[in-house]
């Protein structure tokens, strides 16, 4: 194999791989990425594994002879981001050294025995979801704050994928709070499957990188995998086993008492009434009467601190708590200017939306407050 | 104690002192800082200090009660710099609570018997050197690099001060190198002592604070401390007790061979053959001939790397092996285009300067190389 790529481009390509490459160490093979041409273009391909997770890039090059070659990302990645003149060389020899050159600049690195990476396939699947660039960062941004971060629940760890009066429905929920958006779309197929489980890791890393994808990510999944598909990038992803929770009896239906208000006033007096907290989700008080919302921390031996802010608010006096963690994740997604809040009692769920668009909806379990 | 301040003013006071504060909770005093009102001045003073290092700020206040508080540093300041509102209210009592108010937001917070807060005077001392905070920016940043980081040698673990024909000699060594920049001042009174050692600790925050100093800066030191003075501003530390070795014998004067090159293509070639490595100082080896640097990584089962320059170089063949990581560091705070690299034979000392300005100079040990 022998090509001559733009150092950018390489460059570029090592860099997306990078993120998938496995950290640990436990499975040394895959520190590397594979790299081939493709037949009778001037093309190569890039791909990474962590087992779980896949990329596939292509790029343009010039190929000077065909072939493929598997060698450390890391290394490859640290020295080509260095190189100063515009195109590299790239050959591989039979003894499995890979000579890289740049100018002046020259590298001799061992690469491994194709053969033994794991091969990743693009499949053809029979679920696919044709959704905007735009709608599937929402759909991961608005979502993937309230999935579980710990193993104690696999299934939980991911962004669960379903259809809804014909929309897709993305929810994600840890137990303590759930995070729902409802995006149209302009094909929607589930194939053999009623809904998926996305992993965490695969949502953050096509989040990432989704501009490289254009307009459009061309989704397709069946029961084991997922594909996020663009002109000349794919991630194929694992999904995860097991049952999603069914989570509508948890959203309530008939929240009354109902507060509108600035979000970003509403971030701000959180993060001034939980700094004085030394406990991780920082629990806060609110207590609601006409047009005002009091926001309290615990009284302690530390101090205390209080806010006050101008809500629409005309239903009874309330008091409810929050770990006010839970309450920050999702108002610093939310983008709209003004946020509702939607109380029953303060031992029930309490709902979160904007005040103009219904397409997402948060649910957040109130914290006991006995202060 | 009553004052009015400004929240943007609280906020900046607050945030250089944060750093002086001691990161250690050996001695939980000192986790406060102090604040006092200046006597029929609308002037508050802040104070901070880790017993080696303080700090003393002085910022326009409505004063409406004078007095002295001493309360958390960093709760303070977590807080404040979250209030929305421009004036912020503080006030203490008599049960040694503070009082806190911007806008709606209240915060009560403990404090501290001033009294057991450590005292930071300010001293009329002996030794004075008034130098431009450009220059002062110059020898931090041109020393500070080379002085030594563990404990092993406290007396190299900050940068040496002394009068050298007239101008102010800052020097600093770890053993492995040593950097020097001769400054000339205004006025230089070195009062009872020939030479002082300051802290890295100190050096790096007046470097960090510099652009609260106005245009000069007056150091005022004797054997035992130094302090910083601005118009509002004093660093007060403490200098490192023990003798600072003489350096002299060890900079060369007579290293004949000379190479000159481009500063940023020598580093950018480094990075590239240094990024193999799997040591952290990142052994290199340099061959010179007519013309041209050859840079070579350790040829290991890693692969290895080479890049070749351009150079100013007349004089014999000559191969030379370096931790890059001490040409990085020094490479990476001078500023001309172009460095000079002067070495004798392969086991001695080489010298890095600038081409043009001949204030500064480095000397690196060069490393024994047998590959």
């Amino acid at each position: 194999m022998e090509i001559l790529i733009k150092q950018e481009v390489l460059k570029g390509a090592l860099q997306n791989l990078i993120p998938v490459i496995d950290k640990s160490s436990a499975k040394p093979i895959l520190s590397n990425f594979l790299m081939r041409t493709i037949p009778d273009q001037n093309m190569v391909e890039f791909l990474a594994t962590d087992h779980e997770l896949s990329l596939i890039e292509r790029f343009p090059a010039e190929v000077r002879a065909e072939g493929s070659m598997c060698v450390n990302a890391r290394k490859m990645y640290d020295i080509s981001k260095e190189f100063v003149e515009e195109e590299v060389r790239i050959q591989s020899t039979e003894q499995l050294w890979i000579h890289v050159s740049c100018g002046k600049s020259q590298l001799r690195l061992p690469s491994v025995d194709v053969g033994l990476y794991p091969q990743t396939l693009v499949e053809d699947l029979s679920g696919k979801v044709s959704i905007s660039t735009n709608d599937l960062k929402r759909a991961i941004d608005m979502t993937l704050f309230a999935a579980q971060t710990n193993e104690s629940r696999r299934n939980l760890m991911g962004v669960n994928l379903s259809a809804k009066s014909g929309a897709t429905r993305w929810l994600a929920t840890d137990g303590h709070r759930l995070a729902q958006i409802l995006i149209s779309v302009d094909s929607l197929e589930m194939g053999d499957v009623e809904d998926v489980i996305i992993p965490r890791k695969a949502l953050g890393e096509v989040r990432r990188s989704l501009e490289l994808f254009g307009e459009r990510v061309d989704v397709s999944f069946d029961e084991r995998v997922m594909q996020f598909s663009g002109e000349n990038i794919v991630y194929k992803t694992r999904l995860i086993e097991g049952k999603f929770p069914n989570c509508d009896p948890i959203i309530p239906k008939d929240n009354a008492l109902i507060c509108s208000l600035d979000r970003e006033r509403l971030m701000n007096s959180l993060r001034i009434v939980s700094s004085i907290s030394a406990e991780k989700l920082r629990p806060v008080k609110l207590t609601l009467s006409s047009g005002k919302m009091l926001l309290e921390s615990e009284k302690t031996d530390y101090g205390e601190v209080s806010d006050e802010l101008q809500v629409e608010y005309a239903s009874e006096d309330f008091q409810i708590g929050f770990n006010s963690r839970y309450l920050m994740d999702v108002l610093s997604v939310m983008e709209e200017e003004n946020v509702k809040l939607e109380f029953k009692n303060p031992m029930s769920p309490t709902v979160i939306r904007d005040v103009e668009k219904d397409d997402f909806l948060s649910v957040i379990m109130p914290l006991r407050i006995e202060w």
